[in-house]
This record gives C-alpha cells, sequence and structure tokens, in this order.
C-alpha cells in the first residue's frame, strides 16, 4: 500500500510519521515543496525577536531524520500541482522544474494555507513579506539584519500581526499597524480589546484601524503604503492579514470546499473522495459548540489530525470530535485566551448570548504582586449553556482558558461550570477563581 | 426569623451576608469565639515570611465592616458550647467570661477545624505553636521577631507544612520538618513527590520523615522535639500534622457525624437536624468521582457552601454537587496541584487504576525558558474514565490543573479528554499541551 502526504508540514508529517510507525511496512511518501518540515512555525516572531538566537532552532526534526530513521520517502523540493482522482496520481514540479508523478492508494491533502495577500500594487515589492513558512521567518530575520531596519509597517492586527510588533519593538523597530476594518481585534469583547490596545501603544506600537491601503510604492528608502489619507513609510512592510486554506488543487480535482474555501472533511478527516484525506490548515472543523463546521487553521487540530488520518488509514478508525476555537497569545507582557463563540457568533448559530465582563485579579487578597484579569463570558439565555469565554491579564490566563475549553467540550451550563472544583492558593489565584467569579456573575444576568 | 451561625470564618460570614443581601429583614447573629472574621487565612505563610507585611493586610472585611453596613449581628469573643435542638438554643461563655444565649429558627454550624495536636509531653509548652487563625499567625510572626528564631522545627510534611518551610527558609531560619510516615507526600506519586523533595532539599530544608515523636523537651534556649534516635533542637516548633473537624458541639447535640469525625450533610448543607446546617471545615461533601462522602476541608468548598446555606435559609433551594479533591500549593519556586484520585484511592473506591507519568516541557520546542513538568495521571481500566491527576513544575501547572478538574466534573474518558481542544502558544505550552500528551499516553496504557 502506497500513503501519499502532500505536504510536510504539522498534519503531513505527524501523520507520514505514525503510519510507518503503525504499519512498517507501508510506503509513506511526503511531497514537500518547500526545503523544511517539522518546525515550530509559531515560535518563528519570538526567535525573530531575538538576534543572536539561530532560527533553526525551531526545527524539531530535521528531513534526514524522517528518511534515515522512520523509513519515510520524504521529497522536498516537490510542488504537486494536480490530483488526478480516477488515475490515482499526482503530478507536480521539483524545484529545479523536473516533472514527477505518482500513484497513491490513498491520498492525503496537509498543503496548510497562505499568507492574505491583496491584489494590489506593490505588494510583490521585494520589502513586502509574509510570515508562514520558515523560509519566510528566514528572510524577514536576515533582511532585518542585513538592511538594518529601522521602521516597519505591519498591515493587519490579528495575533500573528501583534506577536510580530512585539519582536520588531524587541529589535528597536519602530513599528506601525494599518488595517481597513476599524475596530481592533474585532472577535473580542471592547473592554479586553481596549486593555489589549493600550499595552501595545505603551509598547510604542503606533495603530492605525480603519485604513484602507491602496497601494505600496517603492522609495529611494523603503516604502510606503498608501491609504486614504495616511502614508506610512518604512524600510519593510509585513502583511498579516490572515491566512486561506491552500485548496485550489482540492477544487480542480471536483473535491468539495467549505468556510473560507477549506476542504470539507468528515469526522474521520476524510473528502468527499473516498481515497482521500485532508487536515490542517486547508481542511475544516466541526465546531462543538455551534455543531456546525468551521475554519479555524490552528497547530493542535492539524497534529492531531495528522494522527487520526494515519489511524484510519492503518485500519483504526479514528474520528475526531471537533474543536471548540481555543487559542491564546501573547502580546508583551499581556496573555490573550478565548474559548468558544463571542456575542456575534453565537449569534450566527441561532443562541440567545448574554455576555458579561469581569475585572478581578490574579492572586488572593493580601498577596503581593497579584495583577487584574479581565473576563467576558458568554452564555446562552435560552439553555443557560456556556459558549464561550476571553480572558486577559498579565499573568493566570494562558492555562485558565483550558478549564472553559473542557467545559465546552462537555456542554455545561454556566451554573453547572460556577460549581467546579477550582484550584486555590494565594500565590496564584483568589478563592474565587477569576473564571468562577465570570460564571457566578453570569449565571445571576442570565437569570 | 432569627438565623444564628457558629463561627465567623470563611463559611459563616459568606453566609451572613449573602442572607442579609437576599432577606435584610432577617435576624442574623454569628458568634466567633476569636476577634477576627474574613481573613485570608491560606496567605498566613505568604505573610509570615515578610517581615515588612503587616498582617491585617490580610484581612479581607473587618468587623464593623459587617456590623455596620451589613447589619450583620456579628458578635465577636463569644464561644459557643452547646446546642439544645429541642429548646433550638445555643449557650456559651463569652471571653470575659459571661454566659449567653440565643434562640434560633435557623442554626449553621460553621466551627471549622483545629490543628491535630497529639497527647505528648511538650505540646503545650509556649515554644510550640499551630498554624490555623489569624491570632495563630500573629503569634508565630511576633514570636519569631521578638525571639530572634533562629530555628525552627516543623512537625508534618504537608501543605501548611511545606508553604511555612519556605516561610522560614525566606527569613533565614534554619528548617527541619520530621514526621512519623517515612513516606513523603505519600499522596503522591512516587516520581513527583521526589521533585518536591529535592526542591525542599535544595533549599536547604532538612527532612526526616519515618521518626515518631516521642516528646517535646524544654531547653535552656528554646526545646527539643525527642524522636527515636532523633534529637532536633530548635527556638520554635510548628505543628503542622492535618486537622480535625470542630464537631464535637455537633456530635454532643446528636448530630450525625461521618468520615474523620466531620459532620454529615446533604447536598443541600443540611445535618440529620431539619433547622440546622452545617459547612466549611467542620462538615463532609461529596465526592463527583468516587460518589462518596469524604473530608477535604479547603476554603473555596467553605464559602460556596456558606452561600448555599444562605440561599437555602432563604427560600432559593440550593444543592452542591460536590468536590473533586482539587488543590494546589507552593513549595519555593514550585507549583504542586492535583485533582481527583490517586491509585490508593481510587482503589479504595472500587476502581482498576491505571496510572502513568509522563516528563514534558512547559513551552514550546525551541522557545527559551521551558522548564519540566511532571504530570502523574490515573485512569480506570473498566471504563476508560479519567479519574485525577497530579502536576508538578516551575511554571504552568497552578491554573491546568482546572482542566482536570472540569473534565473530572463531567466524568470524562481519558479518551475524550486527550481530544480536548487546548490552548497552544510557544511562551505557554508545547503544541500538545502536557495534560494532552499525558492523556495520550494513559489513554495506550489503559489499552
Amino acid at each position: 500500500m502506497r500513503f501519499v502526504i502532500i505536504g510536510g508540514d504539522a498534519a503531513g508529517m505527524s501523520a507520514a510519521s505514525r503510519a510507518k510507525r503503525k504499519d512498517p511496512d507501508m510506503e509513506v511518501i511526503v511531497l514537500e515543496q518547500t526545503q523544511d518540515v517539522s518546525y515550530s512555525a509559531c515560535g518563528m516572531p519570538y526567535n525573530i525577536a531575538d538576534p543572536e538566537r539561530d532560527m533553526d532552532k525551531l526545527v524539531v526534526r530535521k528531513a534526514e531524520v524522517f528518511i534515515d530513521k522512520n523509513h519515510i520517502n520524504l521529497l522536498t523540493g516537490h510542488r504537486v500541482d494536480k490530483i488526478d482522482r480516477v488515475s490515482k496520481k499526482v503530478a507536480g514540479k521539483t524545484s529545479d522544474q523536473k516533472d514527477f508523478s505518482f500513484d497513491y492508494d490513498k491520498l492525503f491533502i496537509a498543503t496548510g494555507a497562505s499568507p492574505i495577500l491583496p491584489e494590489l500594487s506593490g505588494f510583490d515589492l521585494p520589502q513586502v513579506m509574509t510570515l508562514k513558512s520558515l523560509e519566510h521567518g528566514k528572510t524577514i530575520k536576515s533582511y532585518i539584519q542585513a538592511k538594518n531596519v529601522k521602521k516597519a509597517v505591519i498591515i493587519g492586527m490579528g495575533y500573528i500581526a501583534i506577536e510580530m510588533s512585539e519582536a520588531f519593538r524587541k529589535r528597536n523597530i519602530e513599528t506601525v499597524m494599518v488595517k481597513p476594518r476599524s475596530e481592533f481585534l474585532p472577535w473580542m469583547a471592547k473592554d479586553l480589546a481596549e486593555i489589549v490596545r493600550k499595552e501595545l501603544t505603551e509598547n510604542d506600537v503606533k495603530l492605525h484601524p480603519g485604513y484602507a491601503i491602496q497601494q505600496i510604492v517603492s522609495q529611494e528608502h523603503g516604502v510606503s503604503v498608501e491609504c486614504d489619507n495616511l502614508s506610512l513609510e518604512a524600510d519593510m512592510v509585513l502583511v498579516a492579514q490572515g491566512v486561506n486554506p491552500c485548496s485550489d488543487m482540492a477544487k480542480d480535482a471536483g473535491l468539495e470546499l467549505g468556510i473560507s474555501g477549506s476542504i470539507v472533511v468528515d469526522r474521520h478527516l476524510k473528502t468527499s473522495d473516498n481515497d482521500i484525506y485532508a487536515a490542517g490548515d486547508c481542511a475544516d472543523a466541526f465546531h462543538l459548540v455551534t455543531g456546525q463546521r468551521c475554519y479555524i487553521p490552528l497547530a493542535l487540530r492539524a497534529n492531531r489530525a495528522g494522527w487520526a488520518v494515519a489511524d484510519n488509514i492503518c485500519g483504526t478508525r479514528t474520528s475526531l470530535q471537533g474543536v471548540v476555537g481555543t487559542s491564546v497569545f501573547r502580546a508583551f507582557s499581556l496573555e490573550i485566551a478565548r474559548s468558544g463563540l463571542n456575542v456575534e457568533e453565537a449569534l450566527d448559530a441561532g443562541f440567545d448570548p448574554v455576555e458579561n465582563t469581569v475585572k478581578t485579579r490574579s492572586r488572593a487578597h493580601g498577596h503581593p504582586g497579584s495583577k487584574p484579569i479581565y473576563i467576558s463570558m458568554v452564555g446562552d439565555r435560552k439553555t443557560g449553556r456556556l459558549l464561550g469565554c476571553q480572558m486577559v491579564g498579565k499573568e493566570g490566563v494562558a492555562h485558565r482558558i483550558n478549564a472553559i475549553a473542557v467545559a465546552l467540550h462537555n456542554h455545561m451550563t454556566v451554573a453547572d461550570f460556577s460549581q467546579t472544583d477550582l484550584a486555590y492558593a494565594p500565590p496564584f489565584s483568589p478563592v474565587w477563581d477569576p473564571l468562577l467569579t465570570a460564571a457566578n456573575q453570569l449565571v445571576k444576568k442570565l437569570g
């Protein structure tokens, strides 16, 4: 049996390794267009922040290890262009422009996602960059060094944009962020978004929300980002406006696409073709709160789905329950986390959402070093169900959100959540954990 | 209606305040034997550690506030000795030896717990102390100051003993711990207990487990704790061998007692007498993992149960689901947390426990500052159910345990828990959260 995998990132390599572990006789071919596999992509902003740290430190396992130790036929520099479902074949070109093709018994599309680039003039200039692959990361880092970058513009204000603003500031680069939409972190409760906005401002990141970008123009030194009534000069521009699933090939092959163009898969990660699986940032997932399909491209899901694909291909029927939309990121000294739905998403999913925001403390009364924690919690008026939660604070946020994630997996009501036996010790929380205070107050508001 | 509360600590004052808020016309009388109400008892070790910090900083609300603002008839220095259930009366003595008695319509016993003191010679010496009330805390702190304490012996090695060892070391007091049982932290998985033991040793705390104490003897300077083959000299001795529920009065009144002599209450916190409630460290609780009664005296439960008593007395029928045995404490730079059952407890409860211990990391691959996290997880072979979890590490432990607590409330299987969508960002965790790595491996072991 030959198992062909398109894409050697988180989902692809997880599946390849697991398949070989479960069935050493299986022929596993991975076709990866870049030279890099198995690296911590999410670690790139933190690595870029530190000129002393080698970017190869992010590589978890080198290609040779997969080839020599795991006996995976891993072919880097192999870009697949076409899937022929009738003859069960994939074809493409190597980085030195040679054609290749492979038959498959089972195919796994793990092509990931690519940064959204607007079709505007100047976005192809060499000073304009994106951050998705390790190559991107290395390009940005060496560009900062080589050109002695003093000023950067970031287009976008999502979590990668914010993480990169921190990286730039740590390297003492003047940092300006701009985006068309006027709300800062629109998915976040307003009070909480304001805390994050302040943190960025206090760290000398200039924010220009509400400016549609018209073009990027080359200047004598660097470029300028031209918006309505605003012109921002910079040595380099990072475009971080989110990603699109790399699903064109799947579409051309006639596979079903869904939300945001992601490849539709069932709970076994199977596409509309019985012999083709898809997972990672190119595929969709079930959302356990809405019960509907969603597109939330994150690393844990990619790794987990890669394993599940391998299990299914190796005959251990495995289904994934789905995601609840948990994420966390850091903005300078702030931890920002969410899980589940915000009010808008809850309305879209047909709930009757009630939101409540509390400000509480990270440590017990009288314990030194306590920091504010802001929590916005959403429940459903009809059923009392917990729908989602967002948190911002300087400590005690990143791991606390996991309690919410587990509650959402279990469709808990806010009232039941408010009864949970959470941990207390003065250095770590008040007697009533911030999440319990949030839940207690939301229970009252739900009536 | 007159609502009488015996004991003005967490449970008692929570109930008093809530009852007055819900029903301002209710006459609420609180009889507290000490002079202090509403303080962060758990904060005392951290306060004692710092000579600059005033111990009154731990007081959340002064007695006068409850009296003047909440109109609670709060009587400090009132020690209740007797409950007369037939005439519905409590009686006792004030601190200046005057008799008092009060009729009640509803009575709430919130007498708490008291430190276990062995009936051995020398435990009544002035150098021998315990830590439970704010008075105790103040006594210890001023004793350290006044007598310039250089050497302390702690009898016991539980979490208060360990927190106090940290406090003593911070004040540069030579610290020796001794206890009869030979296992250090016997409730903890051996590998994890060893990490904690090392942390104490590295912080110059000397440990002598396995020594039965015979007596404490007065010396020219200080005292000596005499054991078999061991004599430990000290300026002061702290006895921290756990607590017993203060339930003698309830017993004398004919109320039903249960585990460790705690007062038996139903899910509404009602005792075997229809007009008498009990909660806090003097009462038992249902354990949601075993389905059986347990005695786990902790602060969150006391506060929560106080509220529930008030709700029930005010006509809002409220029941508490129970506890899952979550706790956390700090030992120098270590966070130590648990929730649910260990192997021994699981066996006692009729499960077929399987335990697995993993060592993983607190941050992503390649992210600087990562620390080891040790997790021991227990599941039931028959049902696959998650039964408990213990964690030790220098970061990322204290709040992460809450995810386990919520899972235990929901009777999740280890396999279902391993599918949860936990948060990931490089500064806060590996892609696979340590809890997921622990669950993934335990799933395999469960077969």
